[in-house]
């Protein structure tokens, strides 16, 4: 049976996972969450996935959230995208968090509140107090990929996908690739990657729908 | 040797790993992180971990950095407070992440403008965004606990340590127990854990060395 993902364009913690499946070969067919229209708050979505996010995976029988776990499932399946040893799986695991508290949960939400909120409901100070946390994680990227291709191991790992979840997207993320030449030149390399494609390319659904 | 890990009270993150290394008997001791004199920003700091971030464990010659990294690896070390399967493995690690993006790094961020910041550069819209955030997360919590006593197993394991990490705190949280009953009681099952302890007397450094 084909592997589903439920996700949506906008959404960069899906495009973490689609990259993956994308960039390993693996088929898989995409089920649309109408987050725009609060699917992920009824009770039938909660019943999927309690935590009420997007991706969710169905692989036959197996149901897995939390794109870092799907993106480890993945590993584990295709042999591809992970580490050699202990060691490198430590540090991609590392990575992976980084980017889950630090990277994608900041620029996630700027370009929420910046883009996709009603004008009279955004907040500066909000605005303001995101974009300051995510400089500073992009700061932390900038040093790492100082004379290294990739994030944790020596080719591009699910660490690179979790990072760059929501820096490919065309609105305005708070921040210009020009101030972190490093993480633009590692960008440039990720979307090099055969197989690799756009979010709005790889999932269905995007803003033009709303407009 | 014994296990060093750089930390200091008010890290919530810290405490997390303070707490696995307290419940499992292992041996270790506190290198105090000097956070509130900006030791974190500094080169040195830096070279040990690029994040900025504390905890950061040193067994012998190896250097971890990332709470949920380091659980992992005193899960593999102790045998204790992990997984029986691959299945609960990917459980334990669903909530890890969840905390790191949902809940952790909001009741964190909420904590530290609300306390720690000087009163003039606090924002309310900043504490409003961050407190419905985090009160949207402990709804899950909420939920998910409903009916079970830990989140991922069916004993208490790093992933339960990991989303309490700040929520034993004395300050202001943003949120109050009495609202979240569920989660009320998996806090006394955490705290009557042999070993446990809390935060401030597990760690060195309190609000009152700033007082």
């Amino acid at each position: 049976m084909t592997i589903r993902l439920h996700c949506f364009g906008e959404s960069g913690h899906s495009y973490k996972v689609a990259l993956a499946l994308a960039l390993t070969g693996t088929p898989w067919e995409a089920v649309k969450v109408d987050f725009f229209d609060g699917v992920t708050r009824g009770a039938d979505y909660r019943a999927l996935n309690v935590m009420g996010e997007a991706p969710v995976l169905e692989d036959g029988d197996l149901v897995l959230t939390q794109s870092g776990v799907i993106q480890d499932y993945l590993v584990g399946k295709t042999g591809q995208l992970g580490w050699t040893n202990e060691a490198e799986r430590r540090e991609v695991w590392r990575w992976i968090l980084f980017d889950n508290h630090k990277v994608s949960s900041q620029v996630g939400a700027y370009r929420f509140q910046k883009n996709f909120l009603p004008e009279d409901k955004r907040k500066q100070d909000v605005l303001d107090f995101l974009q300051g946390r995510l400089l500073s994680a992009l700061a932390v990227l900038e040093a790492r990929l100082q004379g290294r291709d990739w994030l944790a191991t020596s080719g591009p790992s699910i660490a690179d996908l979790a990072c760059c979840g929501y820096l490919f997207y065309p609105e305005d993320l708070g921040f210009e690739r020009a101030e972190f030449p490093h993480v633009a030149d590692w960008l440039g390399r990720i979307a090099a990657l055969p197989g690799w494609a756009h979010p709005y390319d790889l999932m269905p659904g995007n803003p033009s729908d709303r407009a």
